[in-house]
């Protein structure tokens, strides 16, 4: 049997989630989602980050500032991505050259273009001019300090179309000190036989070579395993593989096959058992909804209809799957939750700071968890609401404050937005009787959070310092309109913690209200503690 | 470059969506979801599809009973599936194998065990035994006038804990009549590159070969053309890529690269151009959101949302496409976003059947774009609000209705899902007066759909094809908690199309209010068109 090749000395995994990726459509992010979700990749011990493209988008502008500032990586380095010069100016002269160096990260990643085509109907120019562009650009930010890597775009069509160009943009990238040239499958259309040929014509330049591949033959991750056996030492790829059209390569699937069947060690054991986790707290970021059959990390990835097999499996697991699901954090009984496993509740139990040792507590919980996430709920990343469950659980759920109705009015009458009212009636500790407060907002849930903070300040005044950062929805249960099951998650902060709550209903104030409530719940249990 | 091989002679698309898809979690498809879905199939040509295990699930017998009477397919020919005869009694005993018979299929395809300790930890008998339970049920199906495939599960795995046992399977069933021998990576776990060995290894026996692979390491299409790289001549897979864990082989993309890539002529062109609408039609059966990435006939699978290469792709498409979308049924869409310039925006109204050609018009639309889009609106996946948009900016755009006024309470005294009652002020089109209506709903958007809906019914009747499919929710400026903005994105159908309406506010249910207005606007303007 053919066998897989050995580990390179060094080798690169070249994470693009926040620029390519979000390239996808109907997917936008904020500064702070590209902050969370670096933070998020770090984790994961990719080694480069791209974050985005300073100087062509005041967003990815925006970011470098912050993250320069604030974003300390441990693991992963962080890019900035930008394109060759632009035609009939020097790259000292070229304002968006400059803002790559002003984004003060220690590696760009430059476009270039291979595809003959592509320099006369893109860019409107000479063979010769676009790779000077290269030449100057590459030269111009090598001189400042920087390292550079060329993604060469539209590679392989470029090269089947004039394989002496594509190869002499690869040669010229290298000869100006690009320490990486990738070769870049950009419109996706090639298969895996079709691999080896060309990488291995690329290879005989001597620099070390990379690989970008998209997803439109359904063959991303293949291609870019196929790049990999022909020597290529750098892959590039998105988280769940967001990207333009199908997608880029799905960097976590590469970087499992490679680190569980090529046996590479190219991360931490312990960062590859948080894939799972971080590919869905990434999908929570975006707001897409992860796919269940994603390989390795997708909840349904390692869950089996029972029937033929059940009982084998019950003999021997691995008869039935291709990895152990532990390995990237995934889990074989994980058919109806995220969390479903004993252990994992014990240990985040533990994290949490509560002692679950005791096993037919932790089994009830587990079920509870079950439970509550078959109806919707998902705990993967609302901790808070984790541990008010497991509060209530253990019987050690201080009520604060209590609810005994509310309601909304939300109109429109004549002006542009409508206006909200909401009343919330509520006894805080200590409180004899109920008393009903009212509220005016933008929007249903402005005005229960304004209703709940008058009705709270009096006892728990540090309610002021709460304030909600993010509110993400989504429908669960499609094909049933407006009548589906809708899950709402928030995120709360005291300016020093941010905490994360759920709420489901096929009500959408409904479910929005229950995780306000338990933001507040939460939030002034650990303010009390 | 390595060239594609040629076509074989008789080569077999072989569709398992009713059998193995429907492993998929949470999947369940009713008698006459299988009837629809096999005409489905039947219209794109493949060779044999799979209906179900008839005998062991009483769904599936009923389903080849109401085949066997009205099926009636044109070019694909039904396939029962089931197992090798039981431990210790003849295959003409067993009657689970005389279900098969009774199926009154020309086809069978029978599973058998092909790795060691499936045999002995599953079913629990010898390596002998297992290959007489192959022999004779083989035997005898071909004995009674069935043409017979066997699947050789595990396979791969079988055959890297022990080949020869595994060769000897294949050699087993091909000498009993076997007319196809199918090599099953049933756990899913293999790669591209370590198929070719063992193919070629099984090929050696002088059967023609067929493969079945999973998606567990992101590679099935690329690991089934691997197998036919190396000369099966039959490749099994599911519509959309349905099944058990991370799914089977996308049969769709897998045909769409032998005919398109290859060049192999396996179905009629007019076929494969139907091959987006029957995925989508199948994703409406099966009741799973389609996954919009999908290669080919995904909704994004062609869309560019660059706006630096709108004015490229307006000379030359094919630069930034693979294939021509149009031989798989897609389109090429532009995606209207805040990066795109007036490019973009003629060429998205030109798709519409807008003349936009006028400069001064196209940029006046670009320049509302771009205003709207700053307030927050995406016409990205919006394209009914853009198509509405317009017309409003061309002057060509009737208002079929008026709403004067609506408003929405929302409440919660003491059960566990609030309830929503909406009042809607309308005039429809000929109407003399205004008149109120009230829906009572799950939450406030059904609340307003129902109120909507029973005001427009009267003068619209269609409005009763209309229904909400998906409903998204996004806050955009984060860091303000529930005074934030929201965008809305409702997706609605009448049954055969689909459109996407936004809206933006800092009231999520005022955002949805307008997306709703919206589609009922679009839905309406379409009808009466």
């Amino acid at each position: 049997m053919t066998s897989l090749p050995v580990a390179p000395d060094a080798f690169h995994v070249f994470d693009t989630t926040l620029r390519d990726g979000a390239q996808q459509e109907g997917l936008r992010l904020t500064v702070q989602d590209k902050m969370k979700i670096a933070r998020l990749l770090d984790e994961l011990n990719v080694t480069f980050i791209e974050g985005g493209w300073p100087g062509a988008n005041p967003n990815d502008t925006a970011f470098f500032a912050l993250a320069a500032k604030e974003l300390e990586l441990k693991n992963a380095k962080l890019v900035a991505f930008g394109s060759t010069r632009r035609v009939g100016m020097t790259a000292a002269e070229d304002p968006l050259t400059q803002a790559l160096l002003d984004a003060q990260t220690e590696v760009i990643c430059l476009v270039a273009k291979s595809h003959d085509e592509h320099v006369f109907k893109a860019l409107h120019t000479t063979l010769e001019e676009n790779l000077a562009m290269i030449s100057d650009t590459v030269g111009h930010l090598v001189a400042q300090g920087r390292r550079v890597f060329v993604d060469c775009e539209h590679f392989f069509d470029g090269y089947k179309a004039n394989p002496d160009y594509a190869l002499e943009v690869v040669r010229v990238a290298a000869d100006a000190g690009a320490e990486v040239v990738v070769l870049c499958d950009t419109n996706g259309g090639m298969l895996p036989s079709q691999m080896a040929d060309i990488v291995t014509a690329a290879s005989e330049i001597g620099v070390d070579l990379g690989v970008h591949c998209h997803n439109d033959t359904g063959c991303a991750v293949a291609n870019t395993l196929a790049a990999v056996d022909a020597g290529v030492v750098h892959v590039q790829g998105t988280v769940n593989g967001h990207g333009e059209r199908t997608g880029n390569a799905n960097i976590v699937t590469v970087l499992a096959n490679l680190q569980l069947k090529y046996g590479w060690p190219l991360v931490p054991a312990e960062a590859l058992r948080e894939a799972t986790r971080i590919s869905h707290a990434i999908a929570d970021i975006t707001n897409q909804a992860p796919n269940n059959r994603m390989p390795y990390v997708g909840m349904s990835a390692f869950a089996h209809k029972a029937g033929l097999h059940a009982s084998a499996i019950k003999v021997d697991a691995n008869l039935y799957q291709h990895i152990d699901p532990a390995l990237v954090g995934n889990d074989m009984r994980m058919l109806v939750s995220d969390m479903a496993g004993r252990a994992n509740i014990q240990i985040k139990g533990n994290e949490l700071g509560y002692d679950l040792s005791d096993r037919t507590m932790a089994a009830r919980i587990t079920d509870k968890v079950k439970e509550r996430e078959m109806q919707g709920y998902s705990y993967e990343s609302a901790d808070a609401s984790f541990e008010l469950l497991l509060r209530e659980e253990l019987g050690v759920l201080e009520d604060l404050f209590e609810v005994t109705a509310w309601r909304v009015l939300t109109g429109h009458e004549a002006g542009p937005e409508g206006d909200s009212e909401a009343t919330v009636k509520l006894r805080a500790r200590g409180d004899d009787g109920i008393s009903a407060w009212v509220g005016e907002g933008h929007g249903p849930l402005n005005a229960l959070d304004v209703a709940l903070r008058r009705g709270l300040s009096p006892t728990f005044p540090t309610v002021s310092d709460f304030e909600l950062a993010d509110y993400r929805v989504r429908l669960l249960d499609q094909g049933h309109g407006t009548d589906a099951i809708v899950r709402t998650l928030i995120d709360t902060t005291d300016g020093v913690h941010t905490w994360t709550t759920v709420g489901v209903g096929t009500n959408v104030i409904e479910a929005s209200y229950e995780a306000l409530y338990d933001a507040y719940r939460w939030g002034l249990l650990k303010a009390s503690a």
